[in-house]
């Protein structure tokens, strides 16, 4: 396996001055049922509802999850401006889209971008202790597609999110170890 | 049209300890070309390649995108160890998955996740002036799905990447109005 940072075709290394203060806000996927995916992304790993955004006249909602420590919470603003102007403009946003009435049929579902045909792959998340965090989803019984001890890649795992979303799990400090 | 960002139903308002240093560091999509990829998120949206990642015996390669600032880019760890780190341990990094070959069969494509079947949206930028990077977008070509002035949303636009995945562009300081 070879490494390289420092080239590649087609790459512009200097970003042109037209592009200056461009964030890479969000990552937008459809969900079923929100009351079982915001559980998830939450309770078990952590992400704090930012926003929610209902639009009753096209029966669907948004809602906005970030990463935020107990401390940074408190910073974001509480009128709904400030709010919204967050919402959009913090980097690493995750927004769900909630088309009304999809959470009760029983027959519907969304696509993963990991069965065919592909084209998404995943979210990922780096977390302190990648062993300690699927001991913790695997004892909530999170559906796994790659524990951490399973095939070549040691210390990296994959596991499903209530719409079978695929997501990522490392420790960013030893993944120099792994790829 | 309502707006709420405090409750809803499955919330869990104050995050497990045991989740404390998670990062949502990462969304992965497959790319068919990653020249004219690279060409597009560098030169077209101001993003920096961080890390490539090649697995010969695999026949894949890993890109990894993110945007920084001149001063923030001088930052990045030089080092391979380091280096790794950073790409797995910051916010809002964009991973693209390159199989060896794709970019050579005319018939290849990836599912963009907005025609059927539907799943993953869009990923989603804050530009500064969105009227104005449309226009530049629009002279280099790019495709849109909306632009900033059609159908209701005023101020939001849609184009689409090389494979056709779906970016939204929009301006934090305003969608306070729009949404």
């Amino acid at each position: 396996m070879s490494r390289h940072f420092e080239q590649a075709e087609g790459l512009c290394e200097s970003p042109d001055s037209e592009t200056e203060g461009y964030v890479f806000n969000q990552t937008m996927m459809r969900i079923k049922d929100p009351k079982r995916t915001l559980d998830f992304y939450t309770r078990l790993l952590g992400m704090r509802l930012i926003r929610k955004l209902d639009f009753p006249e096209m029966k669907f909602s948004l809602y906005f999850l970030g990463m935020a420590t107990e401390e940074q919470a408190k910073q974001i603003p509480r009128d709904v401006a400030g709010r919204t102007r967050y919402t959009f403009g913090q980097p690493a946003m995750l927004e769900l889209t909630h088309n009304w009435g999809t959470e009760d049929d029983p027959d519907f579902s969304y696509h993963n971008g990991n069965d065919q045909p592909q084209g998404f792959g995943h979210i990922g998340f780096d977390v302190p202790d990648v062993y300690r965090t699927c001991e913790r989803l695997e004892k909530e019984g999170v559906e796994f597609v790659k524990k951490p001890d399973g095939g070549k890649m040691k210390g990296i795992a994959f596991i499903k999110d209530p719409d079978g979303y695929w997501i990522e799990l490392f420790q960013s400090r030893k993944m120099a170890e792994t790829v």
